[in-house]
């Protein structure tokens, strides 16, 4: 065995998903220093799925003194308990924390994603120096998170900051969570290469399709987004379709909450990212807050790495 | 002049309206000891309403130790200036907390009524003991309040805590905030009552018409309230729907803030308290957070005293 890396002030972020385990070594400035990934193996036994994230925690082969993760919820983050994830069913009433913290000697802290990755963009990101934090990852899903002075907010139960199934359509599409006009069934990934493949069904004319190879199924929103990057007309018609959603929703999120920041990450974000001066400038109008024009809307810091950085950032006072 | 009664313990809890200014004196346990009320001067000059106030405080002839003033918003709570109200176009950039402490020579707090009352139902009401307190007052409007760990929860600005323009439809109905769907545009008594006059104006029977004397323009949502208690069955019916609405609005709050208890007051809320048990059982469908079953929904303790007892909870650290 090859002599361990030091990096003793380090902390080890690790990034729990249903298909791998990312691991990172980060340092007091949010910077990670290495990284690994390991395949999960999310329909085996709990043991299974814990192996392979002590594989990629080994396999960094470094110092550390505290590891943070990110775990599939819902789950305690208090107790650090994996209560009942549907990405991850072998792991019902996993404790998680006190596994880890069992195997590796050192403290843990386990959150939800979005949570995580809230706290990374206060402590190191786009948030850094904000008091009333609202972040949003907008991806495949919608996860959001609220930082309330340098802590996330997590409710009575630990289930607070669900911002993505909000709803502002309460007569709209069905949500797979069960409610109704989500804005993660709205305006999401999937409700993007849902609408590009709706228009297109119907006749739409649109690079989209030549991306898709003509396949009109084979449609998802990375070709909307490509097809908007290159000037395509429809892929700017769906998008500021999105926007019209978006804009809504964090009307509600402002006059709830009167944060002094808004943070978006995730992929859809950074198609959206063209957008983000329309949806500022158009916030005051679903805003009761007359200060809604002051706050910035910002675009996260952390992309593919938010996991890695949000687990280390649960440990970072 | 009379010796003024004493009261050296208790705090002087104010509500300013558009039309009266109420005033009560208040003890350590929430209890109102004595109080009274005068009209407000609403179109004249900001002398002249801040003169309103003065002398429904001197009715009292009350000692105090502090005054809590609930005053129309848009309001600062941490200077005390009354910012730009609809409701009291003459107190723009009013210094109300400096002014009252100039003639009172005692502490003064200020906030908005659903801010203060969501306190009072928190120090010494329906929400005593919990720490993550949602109250709704449910009458002409919709004012909301957010209590964390006993202290309101203001946001960045100041206007935290805006639950009635949370928009559940946004292609709905324009509220007069000018957003589309609020719930307030879709539950408060006015809603309700043009929800009874369309269903009238459209040939439906009912008791609501005879309580307003034959005349449909003349219907409120009092009279809904009257009929449901009575029987009527089309009154159940517009009841009903305005839970079909609260439920999802509720949702939203659940998911975002991972509340320990919902408390609801005001008129409509009252009217509506038979159906709070069907409310609680239809929530945990329209929420993700997994013990959503557990929150408890009560009816506020203050009614009508709502404003002096959040005005008086406003000083009650």
């Amino acid at each position: 065995m090859t002599e361990p890396a030091k990096h003793g002030g380090a902390i080890l972020g690790v990034d729990i998903g249903g298909t791998k385990v990312a691991v990172g070594l980060v340092d007091r400035e949010g910077k990670i220093l290495m990284q690994g990934r390991k395949p999960m193996v999310a329909n085996g036994t709990a043991e299974a799925a814990f192996e392979a994230v002590t594989d990629a925690i080994d396999s960094l082969a470094a110092n550390f003194h505290s590891i943070g993760i990110c775990a599939p919820g819902p789950l305690d983050p208090k107790t650090g308990v994996v209560l009942n994830p549907p990405n991850l069913p072998c792991w019902r009433n996993f404790p998680l924390a006190e596994k880890i913290t069992a195997a590796y000697h050192v403290p843990v802290k386990v959150d939800n994603d979005a949570n995580a990755a809230a706290l990374a963009e206060t402590r190191w990101g786009a948030a850094r120096g904000f008091r009333y934090v609202f972040y949003a990852t907008i991806g495949t899903g919608i996860g959001t998170g609220i930082v309330f002075d340098g802590c996330i907010y997590h409710g009575n139960t630990g289930s607070a900051g669900e911002g993505g199934h909000v709803s502002i359509d309460y007569r709209g599409p069905l949500c797979p969570c069960g409610k109704r006009g989500c804005i993660e069934v709205l305006a999401a990934g999937p409700a993007i290469g849902a609408r590009a493949r709706a228009k297109l069904g119907a006749g739409s004319k649109s690079m989209i399709l030549d991306l898709a190879r003509g396949d009109v199924t084979a449609v998802t929103s990375e070709f909307v987004g490509k097809a908007y990057a290159a000037g395509d007309a429809l892929a700017r018609e769906i998008l500021e379709e999105t926007v019209d959603v978006l804009v809504p929703w964090l009307g509600n999120i402002v006059d709830l909450l009167d944060p002094d920041v808004l943070v978006m990450g995730g992929g859809v974000a950074a198609m959206l990212q063209p957008f983000f001066a329309e949806i500022k400038n158009r916030l005051p109008g679903w805003c009761v807050n007359p200060r809604a024009n002051e706050i910035p809307l910002r675009m996260a810091y952390y992309g593919a790495d938010a996991g890695i950085a949000g687990g280390a950032a649960l440990c970072s006072e």
